[in-house]
């Protein structure tokens, strides 16, 4: 696994462990609703991970980004597609994206090494 | 065609053409360039509809959801795929989006209704 | 009441029952929900309406806003109080939250004339 | 006067008088510096005012671009200018810029013509 | 005193004294009503640290949330307070405020640790 | 070259290799457009990276400031100049934008040393 995708997967689940901790119901509750928001459904589960990921890359939040492509990969994005994703975001969010879309990028040659 | 559709088009068409007459280059190939990047590629336009949709709802740009939720109509979205999209954008961007999934609901029963 | 609360209440509630005829599972249990989140805690309802408040003036949400104010009315905050709140959002998120505070403070004066 | 220049006026001055009269000292200190920031000094007021005027945009609050497109307009912004504001507005913060472009280029003829 | 608690006050100090030092008035007037905006007053300070804290984790900006966090914890807010406000952050500004949140989770650990 | 700017413009350079590698033609297509936004027209370049600058600061975009600032500097805009443009950013965009100009004030000072 590479670098970039073992420090996030470590951190992301050290600190959940801590926040779940806490025993706050909200934060639990909102946790498992996410996961079911991508559930399949009148959707597919990629089409809906692409959906957090144009969502992610548009609020422009690393993180968010990181975990959806780690999920489109798992659900046989290509890299082609990926790029079209990548270009919604750019268009919709404007140049600002472009340093998120560079880490993106990153991570996904990541992912595909990984494979 | 509804009111809502209506009064979004005729404003929308008055105001492109004013825009474009000062002939500010980089407005109309921004422009020609938003049209470009939701044709069909590797992924359908259906598709990019709907990644234009949930991009627009996180941003919280109301005359952009309209515009996608047109263009979602067009390409034969269902009512369930749409409401799985609003859960995306509700999920990822907060409860800060339910004013404008309202909004948008209530522009989706004029589509609708406007078949 | 008056015709801005009035408006607020009646258009919402409408398009709320829009919404949930749809059936839609993560929308019904993430309006659910927000509902807790403001339950009483180790923090009071008043503080929670007031961070809900403060929360929703940053992200300039106009309806989000009114709600906000309509819970903080009802819990007793007083008017020099929730100028403390204004203050704080116009602080952390600059002059563009003036308008914002301007139709916020219009309606605040509409709930005080409804006592 | 346009029409919604006198509406954009009249609301603005009203609502800016109740909130002042809650003498609430961090907003009118806000207030006050928020009229300093735009004087003369190392860059003119012109430029400090397009400078106020690309970021409202971009932000899409589109009472601030009311109000900085009138201080343009008194400085002396030409049509050509402007729209090379627009330009930059639209690239930096993509096409959800857009349906503020369109309002900004409408009140920005109405300007024009009150000359 | 933790390793992040060290080096967010470090680095804070070292540039707040290289911006002081240009001698910009807005800046400097604006810093100073920062910190009066926190002062006790209609609200005690916190609850006004408690509004800082929710209004920086739903504009995503990691250092305004270390800076508050710091401050709500001076002002004995306790780790199911604090929790609270995490929910309502999480609830309004969505799934993307959950990074922000593990990053706010470990500096929480740090505070109490360095008591 | 300072520390910063060497990392940024090799981060920069290497990850935008890779973007392009892929051939998808709206990202390349709104990457030239972005070059064209800046060039001279109806507003010198130093006016328009200005705009750029104050755009990506009220955003808090860290490295489209990087770039902006980069060339501002080459334009010869001055500190005192500088210190203006981040002071319309701070008071447009609030204090959220403080922990960015830290960082903008510590890339100016290398691009300055550089020289």
């Amino acid at each position: 696994m590479g670098a970039l995708i073992q420090e996030f997967n470590d951190y992301r689940q050290r600190m959940n462990e801590v926040i779940l901790s806490k025993n706050n119901l909200v934060m639990k509750r909102l946790w498992n609703l996410d996961t079911n928001t991508y559930d399949a459904g009148a959707l597919s589960v990629q089409t809906k991970e692409m959906l957090g990921l144009v969502a992610s890359m548009v609020l422009r939040c690393d993180d968010c980004i990181k975990y959806h492509l780690g999920k489109c990969h798992e659900q046989g994005v290509t890299t082609e597609q990926l790029y079209e994703v990548f270009a919604v975001a750019n268009i919709v969010g404007g140049t600002i994206v472009i340093p998120h879309t560079r880490r993106a990028a990153e991570y996904w040659e990541e992912l595909i090494a990984s494979r």
